[in-house]
């Protein structure tokens, strides 16, 4: 089959590679219909060190249950399923809270040992606990809505959990990428009244507002924070939303929330601290976030995409079959705010 | 009146000051009965550039209201009130949301321009907004635990807030100083079924133990790290209660949360970035806490006090007069675990 593999820094190949097969009986094989290139895919993109075998890519993906294990329950051959970025078994003591993405028994796709999202099939471990059966077929209009469910969508709403969004309240999100993006509609979904967008590129700007931004701050540093301030009466805003990883972000983000607000951070973070130790103290203000257990969410995202109320799937401005991924990177590098890849 | 200023690092006077007046028709003035030392007047006390006007020190005491102004409502001449370590005018944004540390029109004691709590009298700002009177005398049998709301209890109270403790989980307290034993006590009267502290010291250890702490680490760095683990099945604490401020021990408390879990932090940091950004993220563990809302919590933890169900005074192991003070700040370093003063 083929399948993408990174070998180092801006060098990524689609290859012939063994057939995704069943090995455990909790296992599914899924036969990959709709995937994407990810903003945390261009981390290594920009950085790994030269790799002799590769890693596999992608994490976000929709797909047909092709065969299942003998264990398996939940899914059966000819469904649709939705797979979140990180696979769980949906029993331990952290995904029975909702925290799927520090499963005691689960993982994250690709890499060495796992196939990846990219690629046009994927050994699913823990297929009961990781996969979420679609209502729809594959070639239902709303599919790039529903392939954000697999990670932007709900890590969005993650970081507005999060951030601790409330009615009435204000939020501000850092970044201008597919995760913020659908942290605006996660943010306007859980009520906020004011929307303050942080970014700079006008087609994503220009999707924030349709997404329910009220305010836009194109600013960076020190002028984002003051203009922030200037918007919120001088107090700076109850939930911020971090989207990027960045350590500028990071900084700007805790600067902008109000005393006893919270920052939920959703991007990766690209620093080995987190700034403003000491502002933050004096503020009372929360840091949370992390790696969103975006399969916690979907049943509660799923109603909203499936009658069209929110439309996370406009953050896809680009598609390519998988030969083209390699231009995907470097379009999603670039230009395009997220690719999305059709089997 | 006699009244205690700082003049550098380890020099303490007490002197004699201008006599506390009424100045604002929103102040109070109070003749301070019990005042004592904190662990953050500590910070200063080994760090402070020398200075020729000082600064006046204090910020915790009970005292009897001898004079209102105009505009005072909620006490009156004669009541015994108790002090919370931050003045607060009880009606702005931030103090209807209990966030009375955070109030814009509060402040704090002592200082080159304000009264501190280590003196005779002290002119209450905002008396409304900050004083609550307490149904006894100023003799009563109690006092060492009511001075404690005015920050230590609070304190320890908002740290096992912020680090979300709930009944039946585990709670790990890192720091054996008196807001740290006022965390165990407020981990255990939130519920806690396992509360670990962290320390070393023979006498506090004790009390920790007599407030309801379950296991006791007095390893430091990694092993502590290790043991917490050891302790909690191998998963860390759900709740972590920051109780010194140092970066090392930031450290230690980031790293024994378990994925999920909360850091909840009132030791005044000494480092500009908190520690472990990536591993706190990919845990979604939260960072949360600052300087402790008292001011909120008085009415709540009264009652425990009144009852004698929780005795957080025996923090208290050394009285002193007013002329004791400085030798107060010396063992408040070395041997005792909080010095109280009596007027």
């Amino acid at each position: 089959m083929r399948a993408t593999v990174m070998y180092g820094a801006h060098d990524v190949r689609v290859e012939d590679v063994p057939d995704a097969q069943l090995i455990e009986p909790t296992d599914a094989l899924v036969r990959v219909t709709r995937a994407c290139i990810c903003g945390s895919d261009l981390w290594p993109y920009n950085a790994m060190a030269p790799s002799a075998i590769g890693n596999r890519m992608g994490h976000e993906f929709i797909g047909v249950v092709e065969s299942i294990g003998a264990d398996v329950g939940n899914v059966k051959k000819g469904d649709l399923v939705v797979a979140p970025f990180a696979w769980s078994d949906g029993t331990c003591e952290f995904c029975r809270q909702g925290l799927q993405t520090s499963c005691l028994h689960g993982g994250w796709w690709g890499g060495t040992t796992l196939d990846g999202g990219q690629g046009e099939a994927v050994r699913v471990p823990q297929a009961d606990g990781t996969l979420v059966a679609l209502p729809v077929g594959p070639d239902h209009a709303l599919m790039p809505s529903l392939l954000t469910l697999s990670d932007v969508m709900g890590t969005g709403h993650h970081a507005a959990l999060r951030a601790n969004v409330r009615p009435g309240k204000i939020a501000a999100v850092v970044g201008d990428g597919a995760v913020g993006l659908c942290g605006v509609i996660a943010a306007r979904r859980l009520g906020a009244e004011q929307i303050i967008m942080l970014g700079r590129h006008a087609d994503r700007i220009a999707l924030a507002q349709r997404f329910g931004a009220t305010d836009v701050v194109s600013e960076r540093g020190d002028a984002a924070i003051e203009r922030v301030r200037e918007l919120t009466g001088g107090l700076g805003a109850h939930s911020v939303l971090e989207c990027v990883g960045h350590g500028e972000s990071m900084r700007t983000a805790v600067s902008i929330a109000r005393a006893g607000g919270a920052v939920g951070r959703v991007g990766v973070p690209q620093e080995t601290t987190i700034p403003n130790a000491q502002p933050t103290f004096y503020a009372n203000i929360t840091i949370a976030g992390g790696p969103a257990p975006v399969r916690a969410y979907m049943h509660e995202l799923l109603p909203d995409v499936m009658e069209g109320r929110n439309e996370p799937g406009l953050v896809f401005d680009r598609t390519t079959s998988i030969d083209g991924v390699p231009d995907g990177y470097r379009a999603n590098e670039r230009e395009a705010i997220k690719v999305m890849i059709q089997f």
